[in-house]
């Protein structure tokens, strides 16, 4: 499955040591042409130095060339130390490719706490070799990912490529999400932010595996132009496209998750409002168990939606699990186990229909199961 | 161990026949005098018709008489009928008091979307034998706490006694938290209701078990004033102390818990901030499972502090577990052995010094379990 970059764009890793499994964990990707560039961050308060740094060039505004990442030490809660050794990876990745230090973005995710071994980063840089392909790059961005995840776009003459890591959240990892998508369409950069911040909001920030937020998340799009330019409308189309189902990928490798939730809410007053509900069903508890369980308790979907911020009258909404109507501002009657039956499947659907409006918005989860407590509990110490 | 009421307050319970388990299910709690009160209930927007009754009342101020409850079934999503229902119930113990229907407050708990079988409570609540004792309410109210869970304290002449179930969750019940106190102090309504909501912030608002909010929680307030005028400091600092203790008694009960989480957050630059810090650190997916797998990962709280709003600086705060000090600003050494073995306890608790201000609070949680995920999936359908 060899996955091309667009054009001008090269990519490689190598093994550097950080990831005990002794997999590649040093991934580079980089633009032969300077890149336009938007990015998404975690809202952690506790962000890495890699995230703070990120945000920082993010300001400035200048193109951008490269992007370095290590998989398996997040350099979080690291100190004076930790922003020291983020600044001389970057250094490493820059010298490497011959651009400076303010072209080249730096992504970590791993263990939270422990000095990032950067020496070993320093040594093993300069051996990456780089190629026309994500691969690679793919695969070494990885912690407890049960599958690589990527996608792409054609946009006229131009193209998307996504990749992304998720939610594998062995101790001591975190939750940590990333996001690498790149294009060679050419593109205003503030178009390109805007837009970039419309389809996190839509795709990325509407996954939750288990509510807690890492500090290391980051997504990025860099657009080198290399393809010239393209139709907007059709681009961030493609765009969310690739974003979405990078986000469904992470939602369906969650940790210990037996199958993917979708949750689409309709007639809402706003968009954010159709988010937000459907965002708080996929991350109930409560539901996330009954979805393990094969039990169509729509009860406690609409105990979720009475936890969001949306607006709607329990009397009026209407829930449809699976294309079964459970419930119609009351009850609806229904055959439970053959509800139950269509349970048992690899995705399964929750819609809403909150008669408010005409908003719509998506979310993506998985269920809770045992082998969630397990991972994160029992195989730890 | 029979826990008698307050002044002038008397209470009973009897088998309406509502619950399966064939348990007393319906529960009445009176005053013989008109009682001032203090009334909050969930911020769900499925709030059952119970709740949304009591909310009304409580903006007519007009005194109390009585709160009748019955456990089994949440009238919840039982659309135009439940609001019958609900003023059916509080019609009938209206008149077995000898009442009037507005001076009843009604309370249900139990399965959601099941029309309350109303005519069971009509014939079985002139049967309720009330006594000077809350023992035999204290059972009736529960639905799957494995614990009773009362509370009392003395105030010069006053008494307080409160009366709580808590967050058994097995479906199709919710996670709902009922808690009655009542007191024969005499004060001010005005500074009731102020300091009820207070305290109630401060205790039943601070513990978490999953994160769902029901459709029908409600915690109520009565003070008959038999007793006599209190002083107001000594009497909301009794007050709560009582909640607080049930507080603590829910979240030790909470679904398939071995632990009890408590949680201090101290040198917040609000005490809005400090609960709510406290709160995401109890809440959290990660550190909960980590709790229950005795992991002494200090990354998950720094980083479920980062999920919170308050404001910090992670190179300043400090995280204490078990009294052993893990982070100071950054890593510390720590046996983890040791640190690990201070978390095989019945209650663990987590210190954390923001380093912003003055202000404090605390949260209370359990640990994330196995059990909790089978108990709400594998043995409902």
């Amino acid at each position: 499955m060899a996955l091309r970059l667009p054009l001008g764009f090269r990519a490689g890793a190598v093994r550097a040591g950080i990831k005990p499994s002794g997999k590649p964990d040093l991934a580079l990707l980089a633009s032969g042409l300077p890149a336009l560039w938007a990015l998404a961050t975690t809202q952690n308060r506790a962000a890495a130095p890699s995230v703070q740094r990120g945000r920082r060039l993010y300001e400035g505004q200048a193109p951008l060339r490269a992007v370095v990442v290590n998989a398996g030490n997040a350099n979080c809660a690291t100190g004076q130390r930790g922003v020291l050794d983020d600044e001389r990876m970057a250094q490493t990745a820059a010298l490497r490719l011959g651009v400076s230090l303010e072209e080249v973005l730096t992504a970590s995710t791993g263990v939270i706490g422990v000095p990032l071994p950067v020496e070993k980063i320093e040594a093993a840089l300069p051996q990456i070799e780089l190629t026309p392909f994500a691969d690679a790059f793919a695969e070494a961005i990885l912690t407890t990912d049960l599958a690589v995840k990527t996608a792409e776009a054609q946009v006229g003459a131009a193209r998307i490529v996504g990749v992304a890591k998720g939610s594998g959240m062995i101790h001591p990892n975190m939750a940590t999400m990333l996001a690498f998508l790149v294009t060679d369409a050419a593109l205003p950069q503030e178009a390109l932010r805007a837009g970039f911040r419309r389809v996190v909001d839509r795709t990325f920030n509407q996954v939750t595996v288990d509510g807690d937020t890492s500090t290391n998340d980051l997504a990025l799009l860099m657009a080198n132009g290399a393809a010239g330019p393209v139709e907007e409308g059709a681009f961030f189309e493609a765009l969310e496209g690739v974003a979405r189902s990078l986000a469904r990928q992470i939602a369906r490798d969650g940790e210990g998750a037996t199958k993917l939730m979708t949750v689409r809410v309709l007639g809402a007053a706003t968009e954010e409002e159709a988010r937000q509900a459907a965002r708080t069903v996929a991350a109930s508890p409560l539901w996330k168990s009954a979805l393990y369980g094969n039990d169509p308790n729509w009860g406690r979907i609409l105990a979720a939606l009475g936890n969001s911020r949306a607006h709607f009258d329990p009397l009026r909404v209407r829930i449809v699990l699976q294309g079964i109507p459970l419930y119609d501002g009351g009850a609806l009657p229904f055959d439970r186990g053959a509800a139950s039956q269509a349970m048992r499947a690899e995705e399964v659907e929750v819609l809403v229909d909150l008669r408010q409006g005409g908003a719509q918005g998506e979310a993506w989860g998985c269920d809770l199961t045992e082998g969630y407590v397990r991972i994160n509990a029992l195989y730890t110490t």
